[in-house]
């Protein structure tokens, strides 16, 4: 007797136009999923993150959750993958719970080098059948036609190679690796194959993960994919990730990392049929370039962290082995060679390194200063013949954590501000919606605005103001940057900033223009001598300097002298796919690099009490701040 | 219930003076195995080689075998491995079943080289401590400490690397690989373990495998274990085996040859026991060198021999990946690397480059000559500046088989051998025991004298002598070697050499000589200018050079210009694993050495022909020879 098939029924998106067929019992995230709506559910639906919050309305069976409060709840808002389907539906999605379209920075700017010469590549030959007076074995008959010395091959090549010769007249493409110490035949195809040659970068974020689908021709990007770390459930921060891991085990964040960025390959090798008029294979990868921080590199490999999480910050390696696509488990071909960043300290990572890579910094004569922005601020300083690095823990606060109105880059952000005189605000909101929370570029406008109109004094605490927009809260004073009223659907409250969010907002300003001030003292260099600062990472891209400088956030240089390179792990991991030499460089790069650990530094402790003012307790570290002073209160 | 234990019964080897007890059901020959008892059963007890004759007494069931004559079946004789234990029993062994204690030729001559340096060393360190001053990652504080560049390691050492650091008070034992392009950190160990540093040099041959077990310290060799491949029941020679693995797939070969390799390990490491005090483990092998026949080492690698067996006679390849011992499947440390000799053509393979390694003639400024005989005749000319090879079909009548008299050289083969006058024979037997057979050394001498006794013409064809000794038979003429009465208990006929066995033995003298003299030819060298003749291989070791000189067989020089090396294969392994220098010679002899194809040589085939007399058609080939009979023709 067939077992009872489970009830099917219908899931109405009225906003994206969709509706999706699920059956009895899937969840309302999976059905978001099926219709291909990105909705922000770090904790990959375990209820864990409290993210993706839905309006449904029809028959539904909901699990009550914490991260529901009560006038959400009496709003019928709940989690959607807390919520499941018992009856055709209709859902509504809270704003802040999609993933808007600028969420994750898959944009990098690194300059291509000409030609492309790529570590892999394909030759196409065509050899000479064997004959009984020319019979030697098929492998060095290939080397032979190749002209390539020291070649060798992994047994799965030889296996492929003399059906692959013999079917094929002889004609064969074989692709080549060559990145020390491995000089190899990764793949021999019958005919020529030589057209087409893709590899992937992959940058491993702690928070969110992109794969760029790289033609090794050219040297251009066929596709990109990005999504969340799935390790993000198991902990949102490295910290947290670490102490899970190591109470479990480090195979479970190994997997997960590996199941995200496996899912992203499928995406871009999806994307790329239109490309290249054919669906590529995963056995069509035949290299990969993966940069990441220390702690998620050793994750993506398996290794041990717990010695990173604690003093003295001890990672197992630096420099990892250059393994097969089948040890790193990745869908690409089994035989393609992975290269990964090495890292230079258990908070400079590879992805530091990357960065390094992707602004040329350590080719230029000039020193250059770069700072890469995300939970840690990682910077480095330097040129040519010497780089100089350091980490600091700037928090989480321009990435939307430990600051109550702050959100990430994402559709709904307010990612620029400005302060009326009657204390009022204008902003511009990504996507053009109603405003739902401020991005980290949006929090940087917010506190050059309020301290400029005098909202906040030079220890940035909210002073009395007589406005409305000023208000006694339970923990203190806050700022009212929007009325409920005006927010979107959903919202349950004003939108504000505390005073408890402008002093994270505080140390973390403090703590990356302390790490450059403290570099710029070990390495007995000044401002005056800099010739350029490079922007890297998360929400750099769209911070207005002008601002961030204003607050006391970056060195007070002239704007020209800034350039952003958008994500530089991305962009680095693609230059060292692309080209042997930029490969090589990153050695370089590590060998040249010094790191300088701060977290028990006098002077780093020093600059960082200094710097918690806006914009410094000593103003004549930001002249052009002080001039704009000067200049206003002149005006007035 | 419990289910009824089977019957177990007391098996008694009165020869031996040994009882085992085994379950109801067991097989005569895997009694004799729990006895310790070694037999020859090439099959490995499939009923398929015919070799294990025994005379049980009790109660059994015995399977009928074609392999039984109708005499042997009324004297009570068995195959072994074809009859079962059902009662207390006593079992005779035929002689010929054993396995005797020369049967495999596991010594080989190789100058060790001074001093010895492999490319495997152990390195103890003692680090300084991490602290928040000195936090460099584990991996590069170790590289640091052995202050050794460029090396890498494996996941699994990194995993191991961290944990054994802390444990012992940061002092290490680094296992170091470096051969090319491997620079690896293999192992760390916690403490001093520098003094224990075990490698494995490995003979896989066609019909018998050898391991030894090498201190890589010494260059000594601890233990040594060599048994029949487990591959000889798909198949006795190569080329039969060839066709079984392209109708059944290769792997079924792989995994007989790596299961035989692997209990030769667990042998080789249960006895050094004794000589290191403990039992090493197999993790404790951090080494492997190998040496076989392009077949063997295609089959030991998985890779298809079908191109190999058929004209134009192509392997896949010459030269083999630097595998781990993971990946060749091999119970010694998973990250061991294992060097694998290349081949130099289908049938002159990394046996004879060993070969030509002990012999040390590719460093020698003057020319010489290294025959290996076995199944195929390997011949290699020249010295430090070229070296030229060839292969020719041997024919296995040297080794026991095509030859119905013939048997390898264990206990009861007749190895040296005299007729009389009266044209009966004095011989010495194997063992001291009464004769069973003759193996090739005896076949040379038996040869040698029949023609000097004049009982067989320079064609080898018997002749009417008037004595018993010589006699009509079914097909055609025979010389009785020896009567059966005075023969090993179980004969049941005389020892007889026929006119075809005769035949198989000129043409196998013929195609060593024909080949030796082709390769003079084409290298435009004579005799005149050798300065040593070397002998390797399989039977080689015993062999009466004036009395193969005297057939025709080697060409005549001074016995003293010969040299015998033994299993040059397995010498040759043992020196590529003790110093890397030696191991780099591998490929300058590859790299110099020159391959000629005999199969459609014409050159070959006119001297092959001139050969087929005793010694041959051209006696000024064979000065001495012509000397010695016009000196005894005086003397009668």
């Amino acid at each position: 007797m067939a077992r009872e098939a489970k009830r099917r029924f219908k899931v109405t998106f009225p906003s994206d136009e969709v509706s999706v067929e699920v059956a009895e019992g899937t969840t309302l995230l999976d059905a978001c999923r099926l219709a291909e709506i990105a909705i922000d559910a770090v904790c990959g639906g375990e209820g864990k993150c409290g993210r993706c919050k839905m309006r449904p309305n029809g028959s539904f069976k909901a699990t009550p959750s914490s991260f529901i409060t009560e006038a959400e709840a009496s709003e019928g808002i709940v989690l959607g993958c807390q919520c499941y389907v018992h009856g055709d539906l209709t859902v509504e999605i809270l704003p802040r719970s999609r993933i808007g379209r600028h969420q994750i920075l898959t944009k990098s700017v690194a300059e291509i080098p000409h030609p492309i010469q790529p570590w892999v590549y394909k030759r196409f030959v065509e050899l000479p059948p064997a004959t009984i007076n020319d019979n030697i074995a098929d492998f060095e008959r290939l080397t032979r036609g190749l002209g390539t010395m020291g070649l060798c091959a992994p047994l799965e090549t030889l296996n492929e190679l003399s059906g692959a010769l013999r079917a094929s007249g002889w004609k064969v493409t074989a692709t080549i690796s060559k990145i020390e110490p491995v000089n190899e035949v990764t793949r021999v195809e019958p005919l020529d194959r030589a057209g087409t040659l893709l590899g992937i970068a992959v940058d491993i974020g702690t928070t969110t993960m992109v794969v760029d689908l790289v033609d090794l021709h050219f040297g251009s990007v066929i596709a990109t994919a990005s999504d969340y770390n799935r390790q993000t459930s198991r902990g949102e921060d490295v910290i947290s990730r670490m102490m899970y891991g190591e109470e479990k085990g480090g195979d479970e964040l190994r997997v997960l990392a590996r199941d995200t960025i496996n899912e992203l390959i499928s995406r871009v090798l999806r994307s790329a049929t239109i490309k290249l008029g054919k669906r590529p294979s995963a056995g069509d990868v035949v290299a990969a370039s993966i940069a990441g921080n220390t702690i998620m590199t050793h994750f993506f490999l398996g290794l041990d962290t717990r010695r990173i999480r604690l003093e003295p910050y001890v990672p197992v390696a630096y420099h990892m082995p250059c393994l097969k696509g089948r040890e790193v488990d990745l869908g690409i071909n089994p035989r393609a060679r992975a290269f990964i960043f090495p890292s230079r300290a258990g908070y400079v990572g590879g992805d530091v390194i990357a960065d390094v890579l992707a602004s040329g910094m350590h080719r230029s004569n000039d020193l250059t200063l770069l700072i890469d922005v995300g939970t840690n601020g990682e910077i480095v300083l330097g040129g040519k013949d010497w780089l100089a690095s350091c980490s600091c823990s700037a928090g989480p606060a321009f990435e939307g954590g430990e600051v109550s109105c702050g959100m990430r880059a994402m559709e709904g952000a307010i990612d620029k501000i400005r302060i009326n005189d009657d204390l009022t605000s204008s902003y511009h909101v990504i996507g053009g919606a109603p405003p739902v929370g401020i991005c980290g570029s949006g929090l940087i406008d917010l506190v050059a605005e309020m301290y400029a109109s005098g909202i906040i004094d030079r220890k940035a605490r909210i002073q009395e103001s007589g406005s409305k927009r000023t208000r006694a809260s339970e923990s203190g004073l806050e700022y009212v940057i929007e009325t409920k009223g005006r927010l979107g659907k959903g919202a349950s409250a004003d939108l504000v900033v505390t005073d408890a969010d402008l002093q994270n907002l505080l140390r973390t300003k403090a703590a990356v223009f302390a790490a450059c001030s403290t570099l710029l003292k070990k390495t007995d260099e000044s401002l005056d001598g800099m010739a350029g600062v490079v922007i890297a990472g998360g929400f750099g891209f769209h911070i207005d300097i002008a601002r961030a400088i204003s607050i006391g956030m970056f060195p007070d240089l002239p704007q020209e002298k800034y350039r952003f390179i958008g994500n530089g792990s991305l962009g680095g991991a693609r230059l060292a796919l692309i080209s042997a030499k930029r490969r090589r460089e990153v050695e370089d790069i590590f060998e040249k690099m010094t790191y300088f650990e701060l977290s028990v530094d006098n002077d780093f402790y020093n600059e960082f009490s200094s710097s918690l003012f806006i914009p410094h307790t000593d103003l004549s570290r930001f002249p052009s701040v002080a001039r704009n002073r000067a200049g206003r209160r002149g005006a007035r």
